[in-house]
């Protein structure tokens, strides 16, 4: 319905036109309309190529649409990496597209050199950087090896990481065990208290959790998801929801399984003091959904979305395992006290994931709480956002569905032939690492992805 | 704003002349309207008779709402109810304002019967039939002995019960550990299932419970209330966010008590399984938040709202202990399957605590979720129905906000001379019991507030 009642002139396009009409006294109502793909004439002609067989596209995503939403994500273990991935000795996997250890960002870096002191595989940083320099430690994506990881993304072998199964299609995905907030790993820091951390993980809190598994026959993790969506959490910068119901349901398989039961109150005392205990499983169903939507002939939607703090990498369905990368944006947000956008390190981790099967930024109408924490606005801005993302994507969500719109489905299935089409980018919900190593996170706020991915993806699709 | 751009017509009051006109091509704005008080000329006169001092009052009321809002109420332990209420022998609690033996609904007085027999005070149902009808069995309402009861609200001295404390007012206030679905004794079900389950909480659950919470230092009730207020529960109707975060909270606790790890998984499957764990105490918080706010002379808000099956009970600021009563009535809303509403008791228990204190169906634009269970319609109507108990509380929650609302605060404080100024009744939201003893719930829905019981405190407080 246009404002106003009657107007006399509707303003399509440019805004400045508009409040000058308006400034003279004359009722407007302005319509916000681009030209497609922005007037570029090179990608409305590669849109129309897609276009001359739209039926067999439709087709194609369709289907990609339903493996991606159909999945029955299940938490069914806590194991070693070395075991559950057969992670090779000396390998780091890192966040986001592949990237060469000279190209690295300081703070993944950091916790690349970190994870070699971890693992006893150099005494000291500047060992373990000697070490990496001269090639004698692989450097891999977490989405090669059947995992994913948060901000920088470290996983090692000796790192225990949670089991994801996807009981429709029969991938399994992987996360670490989150390490709550403050100096942590996956922000770069890995000093005395990090190291213990990740060993107290290794030793006691891993096999406890997995062991808790085993005994409590797995969590229903599809469920529980729909579950915390209806209660405030997009998942990605929100999970106190979920984190709480999954405590709640881990709890009964920990305390049959746990014989010591001082390791169990300090397992649960670790669980309850983090509310992003959940994001690394969230992360790893999201993977286990996504992936089965890889590799449908002339699909066009967006499987994979992930940072590794220098590059945004995409995978498009059609497109198969090849990466779509450009340089990655630097979140806006809200900092930290002590902190502001020039401490800010371009965006980083594996956790768009969320983002790809329709939680995080698409389903923001779900957590107006975190439109506000982000800087966003509140409901309206909430609402808005969750309604552009609708331009961009193939379809509503089966499972995961939003109660402040009346149970209406979360926008899921990013296509990239709308996104370069409209202009209108996934935002992405994330936190703020710092840019120097060892700071840590400095904030918290929204970032979109590169439109360089989606025209490179659409150049791809319609050779 | 008028819908409609530019009426001819704004119709006030009866509907019908907006249709009449309409009909005739006519455009009609109708704006709702009704007289004062209904139109009663007495209820009139004595609405002017309080508005003769209307600054009084005001004062008065600001006094009452900042008792009822500011308390901090903090789970404290786990006791048996004859140590926490110093409960006498032969006595049983139950919801409500006092009522006889005689009078009691059916599924009151099973409940009442089967507590007698899980006590082993009788033998059978007979003996304790004949010994309640002798008056050898103390009954009082729960209200009168710092506690509340869901439903039939039955608290016998072995019975564990939680004890929240105010801690800025110093007021303490008790509940039971709620039962779980299906057959429980506040429901009026007393088979061997149901006190197996009692006789659990009173040597198992209960203990463990009380020194998991002595161990972990207590919980901050009002910060998990809010914190759940933004995650979809009114507290009511749906736990489901409170029942995990307490879960979460608890946890760390009973597991540093707990030396016996069976009992521990015992105890916290027990709490996975039931999404309504935490409604008897945020009962408990409820009263321990009301009840400071008695007795300040002059005010005419609502301290308790309290129903057994055969009458509805409000108390009010000025009037102090003194029980205002009106028959009440039967909720409204969803059957589960077998049952309509033939089958509905009416309304139960001392639940509605919680809509005094700004939740539950006060704080329904915070569970659109909660409006459609209940047959009320989605989002707009959550959104409606808060908007409208805005039209008879004094304030907003300073604590208790909601995000769907831009963080405005619940309405609170329910105000006798708006309630009968306007006809607008308070709205409760509750689950339904069957009116045969022993079926247990049939349903959840709505209820409102019996007029009489504001029209009985307006003749008292107008006096």
């Amino acid at each position: 319905m246009l404002p106003g009642g009657s107007p006399r002139v509707v303003n399509l396009g440019l805004e400045i036109f508009a409040g000058e009409l308006t400034r003279r006294g004359i009722r407007v109502a302005h319509v916000d309309w681009r030209p497609p793909a922005g007037g570029d004439a090179r990608l409305v002609a590669l849109l129309a190529r897609l276009d001359a067989h739209r039926d067999a596209v439709e087709r194609a995503n369709a289907e990609a649409l339903a493996r991606l939403t159909d999945g029955l994500p299940v938490l069914v273990d806590c194991r070693p990496a070395r075991e559950a991935l057969e992670l090779a000795d000396r390998t780091v996997l890192h966040s986001g597209p592949p990237i060469d250890w000279g190209r690295m960002c300081a703070p993944m870096r950091a916790a690349v050199v970190g994870a070699v002191r971890y693992e006893g595989w150099a005494a000291n940083d500047d060992a373990a950087t000697a070490l990496v320099a001269a090639g004698a430690v692989r450097l891999s994506p977490c989405h090669h090896h059947r995992a994913v990881g948060p901000m920088t993304g470290i996983i090692t072998p000796s790192m225990p990481v949670f089991v994801v199964e996807n009981r429709v299609f029969g991938t399994r995905a992987h996360a670490t065990i989150n390490e709550g907030l403050g100096k942590v790993l996956r922000f770069g820091a890995s000093d005395s208290t990090v190291i213990a951390r990740l060993r107290w993980m290794a030793t006691e809190a891993g096999p406890l959790l997995g062991a808790g598994l085993r005994a409590g026959g797995g969590v229903d993790l599809r469920a529980l998801m729909a579950q915390a969506l209806r209660m405030g959490d997009e998942m990605h910068q929100r999970n106190v929801a979920a984190s709480s119901l999954l405590a709640r349901a881990l709890m009964p398989g920990v305390a049959k399984a746990g014989g010591r039961h001082q390791a169990v109150a300090r397992l649960a005392e670790f669980i309850a003091g983090n509310d992003q205990f959940f994001l690394n499983l969230a992360m790893a169903a999201g993977k286990a959904m996504a992936d089965p939507a890889g590799g449908v002939p002339g699909s066009t939607l967006v499987t994979t979305m992930a940072r590794n703090g220098t590059e945004f990498g995409i995978r498009v369905s059609a497109l198969g395992e090849r990466w779509l990368t450009a340089p990655v944006n630097t979140p806006d947000g809200l900092y930290f006290p002590g902190f502001g956008p020039a401490d800010a390190n371009p965006d980083m981790g594996d956790s768009a994931i969320v983002e790809t099967v329709g939680l995080g930024g698409l389903a923001m109408a779900a957590s107006p709480a975190v439109a506000r924490f982000v800087g966003a606005g509140g409901m309206a801005a909430a609402l808005a956002i969750t309604e552009e993302m609708r331009e961009i994507t193939a379809g509503e969500h089966p499972h995961f569905r939003i109660p402040t719109l009346d149970e209406r489905g979360s926008p899921v299935g990013i296509d990239v032939r709308r996104v370069v089409d409209t202009g209108i980018l996934p935002l992405i919900n994330t936190g703020i690492a710092g840019r120097t190593a060892g700071v840590g996170q400095v904030g918290a706020g929204v970032v979109r992805a590169p439109l360089g991915c989606f025209t490179a993806a659409l150049e791809a699709l319609a050779v």
